[in-house]
């Protein structure tokens, strides 16, 4: 690769236009930085996405705003991005393993006491444990190493003491980390926990982190943002190299490049292993992102000519230990003037499901909703799914998923800027892991670090285009 | 990027020349099809790898062999290089983790009786499990989803009695994966196990996959291997992108580009994720890349006028539980002309000592050799280290390390081509997963699959150079 000479200079260069990179770049450039966003896709948003069917707004990624998350309802006002509780009046429903719908109020499904009580002290125990973890550094919380040492499905096992208890706990872990419990280190399943305040936080509707949606949905967080930064945003511009030395760095996107002073890396851990380094990242960043997978989930959204469940007293809002659907909301739009269902997919359900063909998973799918919500669930007005394992720049979600040993053994990479490429995205907040929320955090502190850098290492367009970066090997 | 009008047209492209690379390319070769071997390195090998240091070749990678290998004496034998002992006779040592050091005989160190006894039930406990094991498809030996739910280092909590015992077996876990106990899954350290015969064979020397080593070391077998196949290979040339369509593949490395019928990936999974391919690889295939990190490990090798320790009656084999060098080989020429000791510095200790200054790492690692063999250890006439995590095109070893739950919910995709790609590589190798006889069995694997195939799917030098495949999105 030769030394472009037609390459453009800025003070920081962003990879990834998701809430993580546009919340950074917009910090910069509210200090007066010339910043540049290089986005793979052709869309902004990452994790957060919307399409139009059938005349409504489908949201396609994360989607829901809880108490906490502070930051993400600042940016929503300061965006004029309205904010609506999510609907949850009425009955919701759980369907046993054996298949069998319940109809329950409140937050306790309708299942033998003896489970509840079950799942419901393995909880309690999960949330002491929690409150143990320092998120700056899980790693050096008590006991971390014996944490890290066992799967989250060894802890069940030992924990609980009835099969269906087991089962209830496990079916809110797999809709948690969408993965199986056998996939994630204790320590990070606490940690994560931690991270959002408790558990409870985690899997809670009202007071929860599903309490809220946002007018026209998440997405246009991403997109009011992007307007702001009109051309500075380059989309269909996937990076396949970084160099850095002692003045700047060189960022490498097909036959384009772009030079500055640092670049921020916001796109996910496994992701930015994917690009090449020179000089190669140190071995303990590299066997990190060797080390974090994306879990696997396909959100399923069904859109009905209204939300005939209502009027059945029903709030939309299920969860089914028998699958494959195990979780259901109601998503139609503040107005109620359409009626959609989403339903997620996770963790083996939605590895198996995403190798059939589609017509197969739609049947499946919404076969379950018809038998949760009745006849009229089986024959939407339109229906559509995003299976975020076969989207080629983020390879899963809802975050990366620390197997055991990994937080232990690498997560003191997770963080720190390797000299001047500095990292973000929702897995690197210590507060809201792997939501809106975390990436946002994050933006806004890789912007904060780079504007409170003493002066000779802060940006300065004047890196010179002829400047000793090596050239690439390749 | 553009449809380069210049691309050459092959058969097979065969990404990585590694052991398995190069026995793929030999078998296609020798069927009388034309083959073009891509190496990003500017030498062959991989895993492999020799340098002179003092006169003397050292060894920096992979190096021993032992019975049930007979690939890898099959192709010694045919590329004329001889085979000989690694060198045993005498006392071997042992530290203790207290740092006090002792002689013993044979195979069992002299520890207390109650930890050998100890480590002893545990192993016989573990090579129980282990013939269970399907290794052609471990995800559906009995019982595989409670293995895979499971770290190592969960079991041996479980299976050891004293805590001297557990500090033997998981250092030989240590010594073994090259990683921490906690961070794979007892499925694939049984398998893994299995895969070798069982987990004696694993760790012995006489009788066991240490027992012989190569004239000149086991980077001859590439070096020969490669000047067969003369200018078929290319250097230098770490390829970027993948592309295929129904009739054949695009293989584009920089600004060159190659064209084939087919692509054997014969480099690591973690690796072989980080190439961008087109169209995307299924979800499966490439959630297991992201699951499969290499282990860490730090060869130490020290380089003396002679082997002096043999005057001393003893072997150069040495086991220390205290650190951080776990195990020591006497690593001399087979006529003992000179002196050489082989450290192991791996898992933790590996990650440790990786971040520190190079003259703090030799300082730890020749202070230790000093404490086991005598002064004379501690000044060597020559000293170096291998590093494999820092290596930027292998980034770990010995080999991949399979965490809980990979192998169940991914496994299935780690052998299968995925179209006209296939992959070869000691990971995929049901026997001896992770050796040299396991990258040469993979290499001869994907050669016969591509040889089998029907006459209109088999190789043909006539795909077009303005075929249909995809223009790449970047």
């Amino acid at each position: 690769m030769s030394d472009h000479p037609t390459a453009s200079s800025v003070d920081v260069i962003i990879v990834g236009a998701g809430l993580a990179g546009l919340t950074c770049a917009r910090d910069l450039h509210r200090h007066g930085l010339d910043v540049v966003v290089l986005e793979a896709r052709d869309r902004v948003g990452g994790r957060t996405h919307s399409v139009e069917l059938d005349g409504q707004t489908i949201e396609l990624g994360g989607q829901f705003l809880g108490p906490g998350q502070d930051r993400a309802y600042a940016l929503a006002a300061d965006l004029g991005v309205g904010v609506f509780p999510t609907y949850g009046e009425g009955d919701h429903l759980v369907e046993t393993a054996a298949g069998r719908v319940r109809r329950y109020r409140g937050t306790i499904p309708r299942l033998s006491p003896l489970a509840l009580l079950d799942a419901a002290q393995a909880q309690a125990r999960f949330e002491r444990l929690a409150r143990r973890i320092d998120t700056d550094a899980p790693w050096r919380s008590p006991g971390a190493a014996a944490l890290d040492g066992q799967t989250l499905e060894t802890w069940i096992r030992r924990t609980t003491r009835t099969r269906a208890g087991r089962r209830l706990f496990t079916m809110a872990c797999q809709a948690v980390w969408s993965c199986q419990p056998s996939e994630l280190s204790l320590l990070h399943a606490l940690f994560y926990a931690r991270s959002a305040g408790t558990l409870q936080q985690v899997i809670a509707v009202e007071g929860g982190a599903q309490q809220d949606r946002l007018d026209g949905g998440a997405h246009e967080l991403a997109l009011r943002l992007a307007r702001r930064l009109g051309d500075r945003i380059h989309l269909g511009t996937p990076v396949d190299r970084i160099a850095q030395d002692e003045y700047g760095v060189r960022v490498t996107a097909g036959d384009r490049t772009w030079r500055a002073a640092h670049v921020v890396v916001a796109i996910p851990p496994t992701m930015s292993g994917r690009i090449a380094y020179r000089p190669p990242l140190p071995a303990a960043r590299d066997g990190l992102t060797q080390r974090l997978p994306m879990g696997a989930v396909i959100k399923c959204i069904a859109v009905y000519p209204e939300p005939f469940w209502r009027s059945n007293g029903l709030s939309g809002q299920a969860t089914s230990l028998r699958g494959p659907v195990s979780a259901v909301f109601d998503s139609s739009p503040r107005a109620g003037e359409r009626g959609i269902l989403l339903g997620f997919v996770e963790g083996a359900e939605a590895r198996f499901l995403s190798a059939r063909p589609a017509p197969e998973r739609q049947t499946a799918v919404l076969g379950q909703l018809a038998e949760l919500f009745g006849p009229r669930a089986a024959a939407p007005a339109g229906y559509t799914e995003q299976d975020w394992g076969t989207e080629p720049f983020t390879r899963g979600a809802y975050s990366a998923v620390f197997p055991p040993g990994a937080w232990t053994q690498y997560g003191h990479a997770l963080r720190p800027p390797a000299g001047r490429i500095h990292w973000a995205g929702a897995e690197t907040s210590p507060r809201w892991y792997g939501y809106i929320e975390g990436a946002i955090r994050s933006g806004e502190a890789a912007a904060a670090t780079i504007t409170a850098l003493p002066r000779r290492d802060r940006p300065a367009k004047a890196v010179s285009d002829g400047g000793p970066v090596r050239k690439s090997a390749t």
